[in-house]
């Protein structure tokens, strides 16, 4: 079994986007009209064609992170999104439960302490059976007004994570900043960023279960593994594996081959999380090797020294225990 | 020969960093009073010793980059400090002609054209043979305020640039944003911005001459090289060798072996230049080796399918197409 922890309904039918166009211009959005039909179609030709064309068989599927758009208009309107979202993600894991797990969006908003999420994510969690979330750690879209990860700010949000067993994938949405292109400099940035926030930080003191996963093969730190090791070492920190890697996550949405074995190399399989995001940031046909640039379980097959123990957790047996509750799900 | 294209002048006599502080008091600073006996006391302890250690032969030395502080008082006090630090440099390089050629710090100050930096860089290029300089692509200092590299608000400093044959290495200074962690998080996301600027500019049609490094082995790049390719090709633009790598290149302070291995293999050798930034953001020794993190030369040696030419170009080679005032300098 081949679990992908990272997908965005980035094909969400159309009356989706309509709606979002609506709510931001001030309008009065009306219901959301999608029929079952529609999410089949917006999905039966993409992801779903995509985990046959593959052979993978679950995804972990959230929101589009691109419009999450924490920045637009304040939290009431970042909650009533977040709804829609969530209440559509739910809809399509529930008419396709073998293929998709749902992973929340959170209603976080410039300025507001990440608190005022709790309500959204228990809704999702208790009554909608997520299994987990994603945490914008730059809900201002690119320009770093928030307070670091590891900062006070938002400990009542991880309390509730770590009180519902959710484990939280950084991400951050669209940028607004014209230095950051947002797939290419924005969520890899993050991604660092928010690594080395950890690294400075006593959350995993204060939240000994608490889990995150850090998506994009997290960011720069593996090519970067030596500095962070070292940058750790110079502040008198235990070595990263002590400090971190029971609370630390990577995904595999790493394009090419020599970055996944890299990232094979240098991460313990025990914090690997296989994922491709599809259809996601690249689309396109690497001329290279004829294949799709996101298909990451190509990659990870031709690495032929990992060891068929070490590929069954990064397929499947880490999500155990970074998302135990995606197994009651499975169970149920 | 070994030259090493990133160094800082991090061990500078105190009296620099006292004239700096009473600059930014608004005092009245004073002449800068430094011994040559202090500047080589300075340097032998310290860089010079760490050549002789390990075998490396000339470093191209600039002020220290944390301390360029772009974001601290107005234009004019940029230029002030600036011309402090790269009279130092200069007097460094003409104590040790053999063992550093020198790179200037610009006067940038935030929402200030970079054009104001022309007559700082003539001085030094003209009149003190300098070979390179650092360019602040972020002068806010982590609050990411100017335009994206590939805007013309550069284009005037970009001319000079090219007319005087000067790259500019990318470089930021520290972060006052408490989200940026400044040699963890801020300089590593400054490369990957600058790259992704980069693919989406024209800037090397309007300067096909022009030549950046971008340091700290790319940031994020070389390790993403294949979302890079599949961005830039679902963007209709040609292979990044030919988008870009006639005009970047990538130095290797990368401080451990996966991460420079992925660096030789993935990026061309003509587009890599050595470096180590002694002594610089990382000072500690690996207890997975014995051996100190930041000793770039001992990675690169031990990559056994790295060919004699290929090493050649890489800790010497490259120098004469990047730095073409270097060669005459050494000529002289």
């Amino acid at each position: 079994m081949i679990i992908d922890c990272h997908g965005h309904y980035t094909t969400a039918p159309a009356p989706l986007w309509e709606w979002r166009k609506r709510q931001v211009a001030g309008q009065d959005p009306g219901p959301l009209k999608i029929s079952d039909d529609e999410i089949r179609e917006s999905l039966e030709k993409n992801q779903l064609r995509i985990q046959r064309e593959r052979g993978t068989d679950l995804t972990f599927f959230s929101p589009r992170a691109g419009s999450m758009e924490h920045h637009v208009g304040d939290a009431r309107m970042s909650e009533a999104w977040s709804r829609q979202c969530n209440d559509l993600i739910h809809r399509v894991c529930s008419l396709y439960p073998a293929n998709f797990a749902p992973v929340c969006q959170l209603p976080q908003s410039p300025g507001v302490p990440p608190a005022n999420c709790i309500p959204e994510l228990e809704r999702c969690v208790r009554e909608l059976d997520f299994i987990g979330c994603n945490l914008n750690p730059d809900p201002s879209g690119g320009w770093w007004k928030s307070p670091p990860l590891g900062d006070r700010f938002w400990y009542p949000l991880y309390e509730k994570l770590a009180e519902l067993e959710v484990p939280a994938m950084v991400h951050v949405s669209s940028s607004c900043n014209p230095a950051f292109h947002f797939t290419g400099a924005h969520y890899i940035n993050a991604d660092t960023t928010a690594f080395m926030q950890f690294i400075t930080s006593d959350v995993f003191k204060d939240f000994p279960t608490l889990k995150f996963v850090i998506p994009h093969g997290g960011g720069a730190v593996p090519y970067h593994w030596g500095r962070y090791r070292g940058l750790a070492q110079d502040m008198g920190k235990p070595p990263l594996k002590d400090l971190l890697l029971r609370n630390v996550f990577f995904d595999t949405c790493v394009y090419h081959l020599p970055g996944i074995e890299l990232l094979l190399k240098v991460i313990p399989a025990e914090n690997i999380l296989f994922a491709s995001e599809i259809v996601g940031a690249v689309r396109g046909v690497d001329p290279e090797t004829g294949h799709y640039y996101d298909d990451t379980r190509r990659y990870i097959d031709q690495v032929s020294w990992l060891g068929a123990a070490e590929r069954e957790k990064i397929y499947v047996g880490n999500v155990s225990r970074v998302y135990p509750r995606f197994n009651r799900r499975r169970a149920a």
